[in-house]
């Protein structure tokens, strides 16, 4: 199987209105997305934001689970946010997977939407599966990736769906799903 | 396709020692589950928990998203929680379950550790395709359901798992990949 990275991006992502927005670092996003990455093989997770205080807040909840209380306290969380790491950009992010694995890494972008030229899961899979370069999953935060970075992705995934036209998960929600679709064993 | 209907329980859980107890309620529980209920067309999402002032904190979130400024400013949360109910206790969400229904549930229930005489998910998605009485998906918070709920359920799922042993999911994240495996499409 190829290696997969995850990166939730905090910018640039649209907001209600369709304007491009740097959304707000959650806490809680870090931790579930890092135990789903843990639990799924994901090779490593990051969290992108230019948010310089964004970032030191994101490296404070990992170090307080690598080290001391946190890591004696909950040994598993400490795994899981053992492959969190930080970027500015998804440019940053890419260039870090090059240099770490010797390979571009082909992007899967995701929507809540329905996205142009998507590919489905099963093919996705068997993508994956096949091996070759790393693949990196986009998350978008906010209102969702945005039309550039969709448009840049090698790969595009269908919205989620349990039937009808609802799907407002949340990013933690939409996280676990698509990598259970793309790396789950039943 | 038989309803489905999830109820999360705060009692009667393990803690990390094996204990029974009582855990607090986490707002974002609510909210990740509700979304992802509504997604996959779940009936109702039952918060359960004996704590009255938790109950209370429950249905405090819920109007706020029902009524006013929340429902406006948001109508898919507004969506998503109108399917929130609340119970003290899982024998109250069973006669809940059977009075609006006519029948009793059937009880599924759920694990990050392997529990006996499991079905797999496929059975079970074909089991709800086929209709007849409704199913109750059980979700524990803390460390999971105690041995006596999961030894009573009339079904037990395996664990989810990404390949290796580590399965530390969110119980919301749980959550979202249980329902996209038994009512998810692709």
């Amino acid at each position: 199987m190829a290696d997969l990275y995850v990166a939730l991006l905090h910018h640039p992502v649209f907001d209600r209105r369709g304007e491009v927005v740097t959304t707000a670092l959650t806490n809680i996003d870090v931790h579930d997305i890092a135990r789903s990455c843990r639990t799924f093989g994901v090779r490593a997770f990051y969290v992108v934001t230019p948010v310089d205080a964004h970032r030191a807040l994101a490296r404070r909840v990992v170090r307080h689970w690598q080290s001391g209380h946190g890591a004696e306290f909950n040994p598993t969380r400490h795994d899981a946010l053992a492959r969190v790491r930080l970027a500015r950009s998804l440019e940053g992010v890419e260039v870090d997977i090059e240099n770490s694995s010797g390979f571009i890494p082909r992007k899967i972008a995701t929507s809540a939407r329905p996205l142009p030229n998507a590919v489905d899961y099963a093919e996705m899979r068997e993508a994956l599966k096949a091996g070759g370069a790393p693949f990196l999953l986009l998350l978008g935060t906010g209102w969702g990736l945005t039309t550039d970075i969709v448009e840049h992705a090698h790969y595009r995934l269908p919205p989620i769906s349990g039937g009808d036209d609802y799907n407002h998960l949340s990013v933690r929600a939409a996280a676990a799903v698509l990598l259970d679709r793309l790396a789950g064993t039943r």
